[in-house]
């Protein structure tokens, strides 16, 4: 039997663009012969929808694109994604489905049994779990239909008391008492960098252990903070790789479920290429399904700002950005220079903007109010913020985003003004500790020296009074990145960190820092997520509590 | 038998606070002759934690605090709520849990059954669902201990496709084949304007239902966006009402299980003066638990300003409170003067900063790029922001918490300027309508004139150009915030809205804004919760969707 595997980019919400692709994908699919096509989870709302599940009208328009995509389904079948309404009056009204189409209408509904609520996921928010297992008869062909999650029973699980399994059901051992020939997966299943490794493993596994092929279609393309990067896959029943799809763009495909390791193995792509990968995706994406098509961001000459331009001229095209130098009495000659050179480079236009005046005009205002204090922080947030109404101004003017150019590193230890450099629509680098911007600038000057090397090379500095350093107070980011990896991304604790041989007045110093600045990135822009611990909605964390130590 | 409601204020993650005022509940109870006394869900750690229930050093807090307290149960016993593990291996590790405390050890624990995951609520996300109903026998009295949700089996379940039951058992009917004498239930009930009437309805429904007692002890106090309002209660078999504690305040009484009807049922308050407390509490909460006793504010003339600068004086004292006020060439002389005699009636401090000379900074910094361009949004947006970046400067130069001022009608419709008037450490009316400002507000001055007259009665004005009224670019405030219950409360969709008779046009303009705006939202301050359906992690809608209308 011939299976297409569809592997396209929704836009949350938008039904008459996703019904379009898939339909078009269908009738691609029967033009090329084949009995069946696949599209990935929740394809016809786009994942994740998120509370629009709940208002009636978007699960009507849903249901009635389906009913609209069934129409096409003559001569061929498919499987889509949406939500199914419970057909019992208890629990939660949807299911999370995979709707088999065919001979121009719906056949029957096959729904998600592992609801992941859990980081990212709030799926349990919106859906019942589903407890009935029928498999699909296709051309003598028996088929169990499965979505995402419910591959995951065996998913390792991080940081608790000894667990064996997340859930309590296996709907795979369900489905694979009733002896089916293949295996199909629906999926939406975000980046991050080491998800297609943890992936291939589980479909390995499920393969072997149930000696049963699987045919996986995933999402691909950026919804706001999470990027989809495809890689939709066939493996046989020894686990052995059969087809693999692009990374970060549509794809199509047609297999036989008869076909076996036809596939000639790729070498596996370079971490910092596949983050580099998601982040132009996630600003293209952003920006193409808002509506936009121009940045602005601010560039100081230090390496985030540097790194976010060169992500962005290559999401959006050089004439697409625009920059602006703010520099104040603070900037170093070599920082004005190195963002100029860089702007050059890139062809981007940029203009400079000094800030000297207006911080003058913030320090007049506020003398008799302030007389006799000794400059702080105060000072310094006012320039960062001064910056923030730039380009916020030029933004405004002009009907351009502004693009965060944060790190996370940053973010966690509250190194960033609020409404000041925290500003922006969009945080490209949140996601990225400091060591890790830096890898991304080497792997980006891999062969030409894009970034200037002296971007790279300096000691990071906020500029904001004479000689600053980012190590005046912080510990040198190469220790600080390892502490916040411990006990952001591993959840590990101070006394585990202290175990661990790490100084323990440092480690307490940071932990204090992050946790006493979640009302910091609780008004954040929202961040592209490329690790497993994204600071967001996948990191819940209350404000006005006391961290236990 | 004499059983102890011990309605506290817990701190989340304060073990050493929460368990201190647990012990001495526990010693004052036994003093008293209470046989059991009753807290309330997850006492010991405080409702809610949210993601810090994944860390291991929290848990294992948790429960070295839970053993030191049940080494205060000597000659009474206790319910405290906390998290516990999960024995099975399988499933989420943690239940939701009610220990029974005697004897100095913990004798058994009770598990919640039904898991809120949605609207405000998240509890799936961390904790597995309880199967086991176990009644807890003490002086021969069978009693059954429920979790808060475990009561709202019935509930009524809005917005749906024809539902009867949210969940798919009912810990109650699983209970009360046991036939118990007595039903317990540890709560957490975030307040909002409806609660106390739906509470206290469910309350009767299942006592009547099932004649049986039932003893109701909820938490009190704000975490951050939630207000938790007591009101514990006990109804007897018949569903009356046996003892009611305080709302809003800590509280302490001592019930008989065989008392009935002793209670002489009190006025109940009016909607006004629930929400005016709430407000107070969850300003006051939100300083004292983020060790703060200072708040700034803007006080512009207008009515939201002068509604959050009394809730903050009556919240945190007139000492406590510093306002500025920041005129430019679009204030009126009545608003400068409203504002002056608000601050001077209030005996609150305040500093006049004018922004005409910094707006004209950044007017001159940006001519050369602005060259030839109308004045638009954007030079409205740089006062905004000036005027946020003065209040930040005095709050961090001074170590005061900025109160944020806008109302839920601006926030809809994103009639505010992010970085400028949306800046805050914590919105407070950020839930009332425009509408509900002006109730509240007409409350307040119910026996005297507090707020001035004028700020109530003149035509609302963000005064950003000449002559500006907020009606030149929205429909009255009676219209609008009719249209955005109907569609953001109740969940209503543009077609329902037209049908009710609502000009099409008007519902449509409206409702196009309110989804254009949820990145201005994602931004916004953590936003005090007084109706069933506030903006912020209560409502989690996409930003780059199509909005389906």
């Amino acid at each position: 039997m011939k299976i297409a595997l569809a592997q396209l980019n929704y836009h949350v919400g938008n039904f008459p663009d996703n019904s379009a692709r898939i339909i078009a994908a269908i009738l691609k699919a029967k033009v090329d012969g084949a009995d069946l096509v696949v599209f990935s989870e929740l394809s016809v709302c786009g994942y994740y929808p998120n509370d629009l599940l709940e208002r009636l009208e978007f699960i009507r328009e849903a249901l009635a694109s389906i009913e609209k995509i069934a129409e096409s389904c003559i001569g061929i079948a498919a499987l889509v994604g949406g939500p199914s309404i419970n057909p019992s009056p208890k629990g939660k009204m949807l299911f999370n489905s995979a709707f088999f189409l065919q001979d121009g209408a719906i056949k029957s509904i096959h729904s998600k049994t592992l609801l992941p609520t859990y980081d990212v996921f709030d799926e349990y928010r919106h859906f019942e779990s589903n407890m009935e297992f029928n498999l699909i008869e296709l051309n003598g062909c028996k088929i169990a239909v499965t979505i995402c999650e419910d591959l995951w029973y065996n998913q390792k699980v991080m940081s608790t008391f000894s667990r064996e399994n997340l859930y309590a059901t296996s709907p795979i051992e369900e489905y694979c008492r009733q002896n089916p020939d293949l295996m199909i997966n629906l999926s939406a299943s975000p980046f991050s960098y080491h998800q297609e490794r943890w992936r291939k493993d589980i479909l390995i596994e499920n393969a072997v252990k149930y000696k049963i092929p699987i045919i996986y279609v995933n999402q691909v393309g950026a919804q706001t903070e999470l990027v989809f990067d495809g890689g939709s896959v066939m493996v046989d029943k020894n686990g052995k790789m059969v087809k693999e799809l692009a990374y970060f763009s549509e794809d199509f495909a047609i297999v036989d479920t008869l076909d076996k390791e036809l596939y000639e193995i790729q070498p596996a792509t370079e971490t910092s290429e596949k983050i580099y990968q998601a982040l132009v995706m996630g600003i293209s994406d952003y920006f193409r399904k808002s509506g936009f098509r121009k940045a602005t961001l601010g560039l100081s000459g230090g390496i985030d700002s540097a790194l976010t331009l060169v992500l962005a001229v290559k999401a959006l095209g050089a004439g697409n950005v625009n920059v602006l130098l703010m520099p104040s009495q603070y900037s170093s000659d070599h920082s004005i220079n190195d963002a100029v050179a860089l702007a050059d480079r890139l062809g981007v236009k940029y203009e400079t903007l000094p800030i000297h005046e207006i911080t003058l005009a913030f320090e007049r205002t506020l003398a008799e109010t302030f007389r006799n204090l000794p400059s702080d922080l105060t000072e310094e947030n006012i320039q960062a913020r001064v910056r923030g109404t730039l380009l916020m101004a030029f933004s405004n003017k002009f009907g351009h985003i502004l693009l965060n150019t944060s790190n996370k590193s940053e973010a966690a230890v509250g190194y960033g003004t609020l409404y000041g450099d925290m500003n922006g629509g969009l945080s490209v680098l949140g996601d990225l500790y400091k060591t890790e911007v830096y890898q991304l600038s080497r792997f980006i000057n891999k062969y030409e020296e894009i970034i200037p090397e002296n971007s790279i090379l300096k000691p990071p500095s906020a500029e904001l009074r004479p000689g600053q350093k980012d190590s005046d107070s912080l510990p040198e980011y190469e220790l600080l990145d390892a502490i916040l990896f411990q006990y952001i991304d591993q959840m590990r604790s101070v006394q585990d960190l202290i175990l661990d041989g790490f100084d323990e007045t440092i480690v307490r110093k940071v932990v204090a820092l992050v946790n006493r600045n979640e009302y910091k990135r609780f008004q954040a822009p929202p961040t592209l997520r490329i690790s497993s611990k994204a600071f967001g909605f996948g990191r819940k964390m209350p404000i006005v509590a006391r961290y236990p130590l």
